[in-house]
Formats: structure tokens, sequence, C-alpha cells
């Protein structure tokens, strides 16, 4: 041991304090080198210098993008791109415990459609909470097109928390978006089936199978959608499509889009043209308006009809009572878009070459005069497409989406077909500029950009298609975000980012600024109800507890071990084991899986999650920790027993694998002495500097002394057994004092290094 | 229809030809401006320059990091480090179709434990198969350290095609790696447990718990590990960890860390101290070498005993026979790295300051010479270590895993408590250089650096902690890999990658240009068992099948239809649906999911993949695709319906939502013979050119030939139904003729674009 030990003190001094690992010669090449030898043009670095985010430096804004078919929402970072988590929400994540641990589970047990468990989702539209129209960063809510679901993520710690299920949809597509005070979340119903989970023949499409939108209200303080006080209002079977909410002017109504208003239903096998044929031979689709305020105030009334025990206002009542209208609209559209100002809303057909800019004005000028062009087959009053328009722009081929910059009447739209953003005027009806993507853009977003304060300077391009962009990885591609700076005149391409896993639809980006997420949880807390978690553990309170066959444990764990470490039960037990992490210190993630089991759990500071686990092999079944979170990290371990019915213990003793004694002990005391030494240095040099002044440090501060109290406490137990001359357990209890100490040399040295590499000063006391 | 038709055709003129998208003047921000705004310095300039990879270009090298506990395969591409994929591999991923499809159903199957599906892993180290010790990019292994298992991951097409359980062990870490030939993949054991899956008390630890390491026979023709020409090693109760196969002369052993070599059993509950304080009590633990191609005569010559029905060779016969040795080595490494020239051995124990590097010719002697410096309880002979080494170099706290560059001699090793990276010569035995990172370092990556042809540039940094590195996003940070530039004399931190899923472990990169993934699958192709597929269909062929109260659908998929659209079923029924998509276009997939059901398929061009269902919910179930595939995307779709038991059919006749009339039909045809004109100009504009010599061209060529071959065949059908005055269905049919148009105006204008941007020349003919 003193071989080792006198080393390790010498590179805690030599390392630590002597040999500065900062600070060294730049290497000789240039940067006309490295664009030459890379191929790069000025455009180029500018461009790499524009997106450039140096270590330890922030994003500017958080962009929030669905994941598609992952059933996940993707968080990166703008300018640089980079992607710094994926969200589960519809799909179990192992990483994040998601689906894994009983409190997920319980969570997507939420999204259950007919008593089965959905494990997917595909995720379209992300929506941040606003106040006033202005996003404030405390709840996202994210749709499933296929379910169809609604789903609850808390950007306090970036964690999935509720998942409703549609009572009267088989499909949406068009939500998330929300009130200007998030008082209600939109989902637009997409495929037409019937309200009830009841069959109906195609035969009866037109009759029988319905659309809707569907306001769900969502409680802020308690950060839950509640599906008692949520209604829908009954739609005609257009394929309703993408929505949005009114504001300013505008607020208190809702506007969603269509396609297939033709009501065709196709049958290729049967001889019929497909659904793409019937669906888009109409010029024009239809445009939803809906007074939601009014219609709010109708289910009050008792004019909505219970069906599957919500509350549903039918296509009559919404007609009588003048909640609901139609306007003409460009053929498969993709987009409804309302200015910031709350006055125009901004239509694009897939199928057309113009963006359609309603004036709100013109609209409800109609309403007032009931100047109605028509009404639609189930009696909705239309309202002329010509009067209501503001104006009406040549944008290119397959506009689908617009985006708001920070300029005054300059918006973005998506142009498929033609692969391209055009940057236009909404208020004077003119193209400004157009850029190539590549390829095949769907939506785009920029930052803030439909939000009533729309920031500029970033555009995202959420493209469809990457074909020979990135170095190839099969036949199934990434998807490709291209980064684009709208801050001047033009237009210019800045960055090209693979999506690795689902493919995006919608995004929404926030100032990076208004997000303050927690470091850690309050101690024992079920992270997905928000309370103290029932059955938490307190440091020394581990037990395991048993009720006929149920076997409940309540286990904690710190760097870097679990207690109970043996945990052993009978065949046919049910076993949950509840973990509580007990660390305070930021990113100390512990992981816990059991070998042979699904359970798998992850425990961030503060976090009781646990694992049910029905025992039904008898067998040895080692669990770990899944997170490298010290340097004994492989050895932060324990184990499952299982022991088998009927099973007779045996008396045979083991034998210990070493026996330690007396020498041992008194090297291994030594060895800690001299290790206390080095610490009081470590903790001297970063005393006698002004470290309180870093936050990162004072925090790095605490968690060391912690470890070191954890120290003194263990160093209490070795010298109590070497008082009782049992050197075997003092000699091991002096280790585990020892790897205490380690921990808290790994901490006080990242401090130093902290408090070197940002210019603290010495202070005199 | 007229007025939106000419727009579109204007649009197509004057946006495809008349203005320029690109080439627009550059903003006036010079660098030194962004350099301000942005507070960048010269540094982070060249370290920008040195990671930006444009648009359209290429990284020079891939990265397949191990994801952790989200059981997943990670690609990424260096110096951009931007992440290409994710690659299912022990997790069911939705986007992949993997866990949702029957065909990859079938290989997450082959991973069952105790019949058990296990649904996560916790993926540590990534290989790639080797010839003559060179990377040659053809499969991928890697393990799952919980359960324990090993997958085979194809890099023709990035699919995980194989999962094997190992048969005797319970916990593993020490894998993957190959033979230099990659006859085997080693996969060692972690946590101690019996071999028979039985319950064995903890006091009989010593007795009968047991390490081992396996070696899995590869048959390469196959592409698949051969489970009954594999074997395994029994070794002591120490727990095994990271391993290295021999090449050049030590080539057929192989190389296998451990720690605890204590034998420590923990019981925190019971008062005894925990496993990490018992585990590193030593100041050594044991490096164990085999000679594995002795062992697999020896597996030949029938010495192996059949346990679980997997030959091992027991201790003794190994101890007998020669082919099992033991090395003191620093206690808790984590490391174990073979030279490129197989000379020596290098190993780092956590808590010790030193590296050890081992020398091959020296153990060799020693074995011949029978010198040995003991036995271990179980009888394996002790190498003396000071006799096995060729040098032991200080190289910082807590060094864990080392990698080699280019350059001869030169190695760099991950010092984890320190958080540093240390580069020296493991030759003469000295430090050269020491870089900082951020923070804490697990394994670190040198490109091909475990290869016999090191390609040195770049060493990407594992981190375990990232603390304060990046925008904060809840409890749960992301993981930090840190590019740094090799290539000169000292270290140069280039970039901060954040990792979004999963904690990795282990990374290997190889030179991308060594890859050759395929665009598509031959046509009707199961991907998991690498065979056309039984149930792929062709076109035409399309049709639904049912055999008692099994149904089987032989569906097809193109932009952007499927057939059938409509599939009645009875409750009760198990329908089967096979998918196949007719595409051939590159990054043409189609998704397929139904909804109420977690069917849910990736379909590339070419796959044919299937969903199972239990029809035992009456109702209307809409299906769609799921990827963006065209401007169509949103109405490809079509309907399940499932009727009830004792269902009566009725006879109302449902009315038809829109009826065309000659004029519809005239002025269809009318606008397609004009979109004809313009397409006829697009492919006029190409055929010009000499765009056969750009390859992505003459591909769109291909695709958009094909879609007017469609547009042609199904203009016959319109055409045929207006002969009979059917002018309804003449209409549709002539709306999808259209559609078909404008899938090859799409591609064309791509086409056009691609030669635009790339310098195509007009070509006389």
């Amino acid at each position: 041991m003193k071989r080792i030990s006198k080393k390790l003190l010498m590179a805690l001094v030599t390392v630590g304090f002597g040999l500065s690992a900062t600070g060294s010669a730049w290497s000789a090449e240039s940067l006309d080198d490295v664009m030459k030898r890379r191929g790069l043009s000025q455009k180029d670095v500018l461009s790499a210098a524009k997106t450039y985010v140096p270590t330890g430096k922030r994003d500017e804004f958080l962009a929030f993008s669905s994941g598609g078919q992952s059933g996940q929402l993707i968080v990166y970072g703008v300018p640089s791109m980079r992607i710094l988590k994926y969200v589960a929400v519809f799909t179990p994540e192992p990483w994040q415990g998601y689906g894994f641990d009983d409190e997920s589970k319980a969570v997507l047990a939420q999204g259950r459609v007919n008593g089965k468990d959905i494990l997917f989702g595909d995720t379209h539209h992300p929506a941040i909470s606003e106040t006033n129209g202005v996003y404030d960063g405390q709840y996202l809510f994210i749709n499933d097109k296929n379910n169809p679901r609604l789903a609850v993520v808390d950007l306090s710690d970036f964690e999935t928390k509720q998942i409703v299920v549609n009572p009267i949809m088989k499909s949406e597509h068009g939500g998330a978006f929300v009130t200007p005070n998030t008082e209600y979340v939109i989902e637009a119903a997409q495929y037409p089936a019937p309200f009830a989970n009841e069959y109906v023949p195609l035969s009866q499409f037109n009759e029988k199978y319905r659309g809707a939108v569907t306001y769900w209200k969502f409680d802020r303080k308690e950060g839950r959608i509640v599906p008692s006080e949520s209604f829908s209002v009954e739609l005609p079977p257009y394929s309703q499509d993408l929505s949005d909410f009114g504001k300013g002017p505008s607020d208190g109504w809702s506007f969603t889009n269509s396609f297939c208003s033709e009501r065709y239903v196709g049958g290729i096998e049967k001889g019929r043209p497909p659904f793409e044929a019937g669906c888009s031979q109409k010029d024009t689709d239809f445009f939803h308006m809906v007074n939601w305020r009014k219609a709010a105030e109708l289910v009050k009334a008792g004019k909505a009809k219970k069906i599957n025990g919500h509350d549903v206002i039918m296509m009559d009542t919404a007609v009588k009572e003048g909640i609901l209208f139609l306007i003409p609209e460009p053929k498969s559209p993709h987009g409804m878009d309302v200015s910031p100002d709350g006055k125009l809303m901004i239509v694009s057909g897939k199928l057309d070459s113009h963006t359609y800019v309603y004036s709100f004005e013109k609209m409800m000028a109609l309403i007032k005069a009931k100047d109605f062009a028509g009404k639609d087959p189930y009696g909705i009053p239309i309202l002329d497409l010509k009067k209501s328009l503001h104006t009406q722009v040549q944008v290119g081929l397959g506009p689908l989406h617009t985006q708001y910059d920070s300029k005054p009447c300059v918006a973005y739209t998506s142009i498929y077909v033609d692969s391209q953003v055009t940057k236009w005027d909404y208020c004077e009806g003119k193209v400004l500029d157009k850029l190539s993507i590549h390829y095949n853009i769907g939506h785009l977003m920029t930052m803030e950009g439909d939000s009533v304060t729309p920031q500029g300077k970033y555009l995202v391009s959420l493209n469809k298609l990457a074909i020979d962009r990135f170095n190839p990885v099969g036949p199934l591609h990434p998807q490709n975000h291209q980064l684009i700076d709208i801050s001047g005149d033009k237009m210019e391409l800045l960055y090209d980012m693979p999506l690795p896993l689902g493919e995006p639809h919608y995004a929404v980006a926030i100032k990076a600024d208004k997000l303050k997420p927690k470091i850690r949880y309050k101690s024992g807390w079920n992270s997905r109800t928000d309370k103290r978690h029932k059955f938490r553990t307190r440091p020394g309170k581990e037990r395991i507890e048993r009720d006929g066959n149920k076997v409940r444990v309540f286990m904690t764990t710190i760097r870097s071990h679990f207690t109970p470490e043996i945990i052993e039960v009978n065949e046919g037990d049910e076993v949950t084991i509840h973990v509580t992490n007990l660390e305070r210190a930021e990113d100390e993630t512990h992981g816990f899986a059991i070998s042979g089991t699904n359970a798998n759990l992850s425990l961030e500071p503060g976090k009781t999650a646990s694992a049910t686990i029905k025992a039904d092999t008898p067998g040895v079944f080692p669990y770990y920790c899944t997170e490298f979170c010290s340097a004994l990290h492989l050895e932060m371990q324990g184990y499952l027993l299982v022991q088998p019915k009927g099973y007779q213990k045996t008396s045979v003793k083991g034998t210990e694998g070493t026996i330690y004694k007396k020498a041992d002990y008194d090297k291994q005391f030594k060895t800690n002495l001299s290790t206390q030494g080095v610490i009081d240095t470590v903790v001297g040099y970063i005393t006698a500097r002004n470290y309180q002044d870093f936050k990162p440090v004072v925090a790095l501060v605490e968690d060391a002394t912690e470890q070191l109290g954890f120290a003194a406490n263990t160093r209490k137990k070795a010298e109590g057994f070497a008082a009782k001359k049992d050197w075997h357990n003092a000699t091991l209890w002096a280790g585990q004092w020892w790897q205490y100490q380690v921990k808290a040399a790994d901490i006080g040295l990242r401090a130093k290094t902290y408090l070197d590499q940002h210019g603290a000063k010495v202070i005199k006391k």
C-alpha cells in the first residue's frame, strides 16, 4: 500500500499543483492553413464562427423539436445545433428510466388506448406555454398524431408529467398550440372517424364519420391538464390539420386548416383512385374558425353533449350559436399561422404556389354583417375567400408553413417542392428573398417565431430529405435541420444538422435565459407526481419490509454504494425496490439495474424511483449503478438472491476472500492521514481564494465537505473496530474512509482547476 | 382549377428557371465583427474552422459509440461531432420500427433471458470487425453489461441482425473486442455468479461463484455469431473487466483485467463495509492471460465441460493445459490495451497514478521458464509483476484507458480524478503533454486507435460529467464528448459535444471512406434475416388472404398511397400486414402506423416489414405514412375496420363526398397537358447538360422517369373512363396522373438545382 499511496500523494501534489495542464502553446497551424487543408471558403469560416460555441459557453436559444415516430422530444441549442437531450414522452427510454420505473410507467399508463399500452407515439407539434402571448418557458405540450394523445412536459426538470388520450378522436394532427395565457391547448383531428368506439362502415363516411377540435384545459398551478374541464367542437369529416390560436384582436378565436374537404374515401384495391387523388381534386379546402371562448361558455351553460364522458358541442349547436365558420383556403394546406399582432392569418396550400393572408378584421366584418358565400353540406356558414383576404403572394411551389421575424411585416415560408425558403413581406405582399435548402423543407422555425414577440436572428429549416448531405449510414437516413442567418437582408445558410433519431415535424425555440431548470430534487422526490415520494428513504432508515409475499425495499444510494447491498427474497415474491438518491451535487446521477429483469432506474440527485419485479426465477441477480459516478463506480454493486420454493438453508459457512491484520490497518491508517494532509492543502488553496464568488465552486466545496463528513464518520467506525482489535473490519472501514477522501480530492481538484482557469484571486482574511 | 394551375405553371417557370435562389450576396458582417459580437478568441475561430463541415461535405471519420443505458449504438462524424444515427440494438426504437415490426421483434426475442423479454440494455464497448488487425468496416459488435448479451450490427445497412445471450454469466463487461481476423469476439464477466441458473447463497461466494471469458465464434460469410462453436474459460470470482486480443507476436492470446480480486462480499445493511471498501483494499488486482487458440483446440479435443449446453474449459483443465496465467496489475484497473505492434499491454488502475506497460516477450519468457511468483487460491500460476513489466509511468490520478497515436510509441491515457488526458511515450516511459478536460474522463478514443494502424489526427475524450458545460436541461445532464486535435506536439481542445441520450462508455472510429453502406434493399427484402421476404409483394399482386381467423395482408407502398387502402376484418382475427416499399429512390422511406395499436413500421426502399395485431376491439382505426414522403404525404392514409362479432351488414348506401363532371375532367386534363409541357422543359434542361457525370442526378432522373411512367399509366386509366363517359372516375384518375406529374416535377427541380450548383455544362448531342 505504501508504495502506491506515496505515488498517489505525489500525483496529487505534482499533478494538482506543480505542472500546469492548461495554457499550453497553440499549434502552429494558421487559419489559412486550416482553410487550405480542409477546403473551406471564407464564407464557410464565417458560418463556422457564427455557429461555434466554445467549451463552457452557452447557446443563445434552445429549440424544442418533435421527434416524429421516435415518440420523443428533442432539445438542441441554437446556433451550435448541438442536441442536448431527447426527452422521453410516448416511448419508453431506459437512460431516463422512462417506462422502466414504476413512477413513469404510471405516466405511460395514462396513455393507454382501449386498455392497451401504446409504447410509441408520432410527435408532431410542440408548444411552449405562454403568458400574454410571450413564451414563458414553464411547460411544453406535444401531441401524438397516431393515437391521438397529448403530453405535458415540465421545463423545470424536462420530464413528461402527464399524457391524456383524446376521448373522441382516432387520429389527430393540429396540436399542440396554446392560448395566449395557456388556459387551453388545442388538438385538432386528422383522419375522420366515428366519435364512439364502434365499427361504422365507410359507406357511412359523410353521415357518421366526424372531425373535431378539442380544447384541453390547463391548470398552470398544478401543471396538469384537467380532462373534466376540457371540451370539443364537432366538425365535418374534412381532415382537420394545423391550428393556431388568435391573439390580440383575434384572442378568443382558434383557426384550423383542413384537407380532403372533398370527403373522398379511397379504395385503390377496389379499383378506386387512391386517397391522394380524391383528396386533392378541389381547388380549395376549408379553414375553420371557432370562437373558443364562447364555446367554453356554451359548455358551462350545458349546451354540450356528453360523448364517451366528454363534452362535445355538436355542429348544429355551434352553427346556431354562431361560433363556427368556414373560409375557403388553398388546397391541401399545411400551415395556419397567426401574425404576432393577431390581425392576420397566413395559410399555404401545398398544391398552390401562394400564401394567403387573411384579415381577421374583414372576417369579423363579414360575420357581423352575416355576409356569407354559402353553407357547407353540414350547414356551416362559409365566408367568401376574396372578401376575407388581406393579400395573396406567389412564394413558390409547394408552400407549407410560415414563421415571423422580429422585423415588422417580414415572414418566412417553407417551399416544399422547390426546396426553398421564401422571405416575404406580408403587409405589402411582396417576395424579398429566396434561399435553396436541402431538401424538401417541411416546417420552419424562427426564434420565438409564433409568439407575439418574435426574436429574429435565426431560422431553422426542418427538411424532409437529407439524401446526400451527410456521410451515408444505411438506407434509413438522418433528417436535416438547416440553420439560416436571417439577421441581414439576405438569408444565409449557416449549418446542416443531422437528426439521428425520428423525423421532426415542427419545432419551437425560446431564449435560453428564460429557462431556469432545477439541478436537483428535494430529497425523496417523486418527479412524476411532483410530490414527496411515499416510499422515500432517509439515510440510516434503509430497510426491507415484508407483507405476505410482497417485499418492499427502502434503498438509498450515494457515491459509491447502495444500501442494502444484498437482498434475499423467495421465489414468487413481488419485490418493489424504492431507491432514493441521497446526492445533492449537480450531475451526480446514479443508475440502478438488475440483471435478468427490466428494472432500470435513473436517479438524479434527490429523486426516489421504484422498480417492481416478480421474483419468479430462483437464482443470483447482480445489480449495479449504470452511471459512472466516481472512480469506484464499477464497485457500486449488489446482489438480489431469489431462493427457490422449499429451499433448505445450509449451515455451510463460507470463507472470507481476504483477511486483514493489524499491519494492514496501520498501513491504511497512515495512508489516510497523509491523504488528509494533501486534502487540507487543497482546501487551504481554495479557501485562500475568493472561491465564494464562483457559484460552481461553492457547489463543489459543499459536495467535498459532505464527502469529508462521511470520511470522518467512517474513521470513527474504523477506530471503533481497532479499539476492539477487530483488525479485519477496522482495515475495511479505514479503506472506506480513504474512498471518501479520494472522492473529496476529486472534487477539490476540480474546484481548484476551475479557480485557476477563471482567474480567482488570493484574498486576505 | 384554372386559376391555381396557371399560377402553378408560372411558379414552375419563374421560380424554377427565372430567379436564381443561390449565389446571393453574403452579409456584410466580417469575421472580426462576428468574433467581437460572439466573444470568440482567435483560438476559438481556429477550432471552429477545424471542426466545421460545410453543407454537403463529409466527415473524415465515423465514430461508433456505445449508448450506455439507452441500449443503443450512437454514430457520429469526426471532426464535426454531429450525430448521424442512433442504431437500435437492445431497446425498441419506433423510428426504425425496431421492436415494432415482426422481423425485428424476432431479433429482440433472441435476447430473452429466462424466457423474458428484456427491453433495454447497457451497451459498453463497441468493436468493428478487423481483417489482419485493420478495421474493415463490415460488422460491429456491442455488449450489454446488465444481462449479459452481445449484438451483431451489419455496417452495410446499420441494422442489428443478431443478439446472443451469454449461457453462463449473469453480468459482463469486458466485451466486445475481436481477434485480428474476427474469428472470435470476447466477452468477459463482471460480477461473479454461479454458472448454473440456480440459487447459491453468498456464503459460498469463493467456492461456487465464478467469473469467465467467453469466445464467441463469428461466421463472417453469414454475418452471424455461431453459438454452438463458441466456448468459455472458467475464471475465479474476481470481477473480470476490460479485455483485448493479442496481435502480431501476441496473436493467439487474450488479456482480461479484473477488480475485487479480494473476493469481498459487501453487506452494508448488515454492518459490513460496502463493496467499494472491500473491493479496493489490495494494492493490486489480477491481469488474466488466456491462450485462446489453444483453448479452441482443447474444446475440439473434448476437454470442455458442457454447462447449460455450452462448452466451458474449467480452471483445473486450463491450468493443467497451460493456457491460463495471472499477473498483478494496479488496483481497480479500467483499461487493457494492446499496442499496435502487439508487443506491449498497457493497464491502468483507477486507484494508482501509473500506467503499467507489460512486455509480452517477458511474459512468454517467464511462462516458458516456468518462473512463477506463486499461485492464486485456485491454482493459477502468477507471473511476477516487476519481471513482466516493460515500464511504468506516472501519468496522473485515476488513469483508466489508453489509446494509440499513428506516431510511434505515442499513447494517450484518460485520467479520471485529475480530469485530464495525458500524452506519453510508452517506449521511453515519459510524459509528453497534459490537457484538462471537463469533467472526469472515462474512456478515450483515437481514430482507429485500437487497431494495428492507428490514424492519429483526433482524440475524443468520453467524459462522465458535463456539469456546467452546456445550457441546463434539468437534473439529468447530457454527457460530454470532447474532441481534441492531436496532430501537433501539444494537444488542443477543439469541441464540446453533448450526448443527448444515454451514457456512452467506449467508442471506436473508422475512416469514413471504408464504409460503403447500401442505399436500398433488393425489392421485398427482410433486412433482419438478409433474405428475400417470404411475404414480399410485387406491384399488382397486393391482396388480402384469410385462413380461418388469420388474415394476411400483402400491401405495397409508393409515393403516396398504400395498396390496399381499406382493410376490413372481424373481431378476434389475427391480422398480419406485410408491407413492401416499392421505392428505389435514395431516402424515400415510408412509414406505416395504425391508430390504437403498436403497429409501426419503417420501410426503407425495397424493404418488406410486417405488423401482426390482434383485432380484439371493434372499431375504426386509421393508418397512415409517418414519413413526409411527398407533397401528398398527409393524404397517404387508409382505414383498418374491425367488425364486431355477429355484425349484420346493412344495405345502406352512403353518398359520395363530391361528384365530378365532364367540365372537371376537361379542366384537369388541360392542366395536366400544360404541366407536362413544363416537365418537358425541365427534362430538356437536364438532358442538354452533362447530367450523367453526376451520380446523384442520374438517380434523380431514374426516379423522375419512374414517376412519369406512373403518370403515363394513370393517364390511360383516366382516358379509359373518359371514353366510357364516366367523368367522375376519369377526373379522379386525371387528378392522380397530375399527382405523379407533381412528384416528377419535384424531383426534376432538385436535379436542375444540383446541376446549377455543381457547374454542369451544356453538351452537344
